[in-house]
């Protein structure tokens, strides 16, 4: 374990050793890397918050949900450590398919990615938690991390992630793997590492980018604006900017890994898993976007309900927004509001 | 005008001359495939009937629409003959981009695939429309032809379909744009007749796919059901055997052209476009579909009302169903119900 402390907190790469995903494989040598905002001190009293990230972030939460971590702020680091590591499969850091040209890189569910964190916490000593969070995939690993927490927790809120992935988001991701496999430097993810998909990956990201966000904000925003070049609208402009950025930071091999794993996103019935989750944890709090059109409110609901049933004390918050799904990452009044409970 | 009548009517190729895009351009020799359906005689009497396809449709109408052509029929042969052509920029025998590989085919709005029609209803000696009606971009298409008719039509029918296209819409053709660009093989439009970017075709039609039905129908009828590979669910079969069909079948020049109309839909202020509109047509029928992702029901109330306040008799109906946009040609008793007024 490699640490670096400053006045910011701990930023680090963990070994947490061999490690046997649920569907089979093995990676005889995994690593997280991992940042801690705050004093980790400060944990035995107060217990630490733990939070997982969407599908392209990292464990900078200061970069994604900056508003929301400091001293004071709904992560208030002046009472808890604030923990995070990039998800097991992930390119910032983190043990992952990124340089594996092989194909050999085993598949990887939301159940192997929070498990991934159990060697972290323990490592860092921390014995409870305060508040277990995330949004999209980081919320469908906050919900299976109730189910596997060797740790008590207090509240685990959950933002725009299903009880299990439904056949429109499977769907979407599907066409982004088409998308993926249209670009030759695909090549079945046995490219060199930086000579990927790019023209593939892009497009991905433009579907993606679709259903993150909404027609209402969609019309506000663009209208029927076009640019200079005649016939092409602003909006295409906006997704091409984004597919660009988005082959800048990432590897397309970690991308299809991970949409992997949120196709095969499943905690089962919901009320045994609610039964499961309520030994340990003590309030879930599913919050849906009234928007969200790749992860219904209905959904959200729907394993709310169940969890309560299972015995569970859960319940449900919606965030009123015309973002759309990607609101966990823009109303953040409304996300500290439910964060403070 | 070459023409073959036999008992299920005529099927022909018009040329239609000289052809002027609004946007530029020239097609010297523009030619339209077309069919009629039942006696030509009729139209004195009663009036013809005149159907626009949709993006990958053909003048076929009893193939997509079988249930409702024929004798006795919503489209009903023993009292109209019923007229359709493959839309101008197609790929099923009318003149288009297919065989064009120098990128030199000019841009075509929905406004021109209306105006195409103009000379081949000339030709027929059609001197009255009982009834004009299509959906998606064929509904596009019939909102046009209430600008430009040459001859007054009883009602005109457009099934989801709205009065601009907006931002969301163009969305998503801009990132089946992408997914088409991805595969090489596009070359930017200039690849050889049958050498088309078929991986990204495919991609683009499994985005489309999507857009086309609802969560509500692939929560039913796919839910979580998995193929005999690992981690592959029926969904994600289900969207690859609807682009390799439509590979097999249609050419991506085509469907870029076409998408392109799409992105440029637009009839303008509607109060002053229903004004234009009632000038010719004695009813207009806006159909929304209640689970329509891709074009929402608000959109066709939007014209609808506008439509209404410029002095056009105009009303709107909705399809329920969980079908989403396809609705139109899967729920032919509720669209059959429409069509008979």
């Amino acid at each position: 374990m490699t640490a670096v402390t400053n006045p910011h907190g701990t930023t680090g790469t963990l070994p947490i050793g061999e490690f046997r995903p649920e569907r089979g494989g093995r990676l005889p040598h995994a690593e997280l890397r991992y940042r801690v905002f705050g004093d980790l001190a400060l944990a035995r009293e107060h217990g630490a918050i733990l939070v997982f990230h969407a599908l392209t972030g990292s464990a900078d939460i200061d970069s994604w949900w900056e508003p929301l971590i400091g001293p004071g702020r709904a992560l208030d680091t002046r009472r808890h450590p604030v923990i995070a590591a990039n998800l097991l499969g992930s390119c910032y850091g983190s043990t992952g398919p990124a340089p594996v040209t092989d194909g050999s890189f085993p598949v990887l569910t939301t159940a192997d990615l929070a498990r991934a964190h159990i060697p972290l916490l323990q490592q860092l000593g921390v014995e409870h938690l305060a508040l277990v969070t995330g949004g999209s995939l980081g919320g469908m690993v906050a919900l299976q991390w109730g189910l596997v927490t060797p740790v008590p927790v207090g509240r685990l809120v959950v933002f725009a992630a299903p009880g299990r992935t439904m056949p429109q988001a499977i769907a979407w991701n599907a066409a982004q793997r088409m998308a993926i496999e249209a670009d030759p430097a695909w090549a079945g993810g046995r490219y060199a590492p930086g000579h990927g998909p790019t023209a593939g990956l892009a497009a991905a990201r433009a579907i993606a980018m679709i259903t993150y966000r909404s027609q209402v904000e969609f019309g506000e925003r663009f209208g029927r604006l076009q640019t200079r070049v005649p016939g092409r609208f602003d909006i295409e402009h906006y997704l091409r900017r984004h597919g660009d950025k988005l082959v800048a930071r990432f590897d397309a091999r970690t991308y299809v890994q991970l949409m992997h794993a949120m196709d095969l996103h499943d905690v089962g019935e919901y009320a045994p898993a609610g039964r499961t989750t309520a030994r340990r944890v003590g309030e879930v709090i599913g919050v849906g976007i009234d928007t969200d059109i790749l992860y219904f409110p209905s959904e959200v609901q729907e394993w709310v309900i169940g969890y309560a049933a299972g015995g569970a004390r859960a319940r449900y918050e919606e965030i009123t927004t015309p973002y759309g799904h990607d609101a966990f990452l823009i109303e953040f009044d409304q996300v500290e509001r439910i964060l403070r409970g």
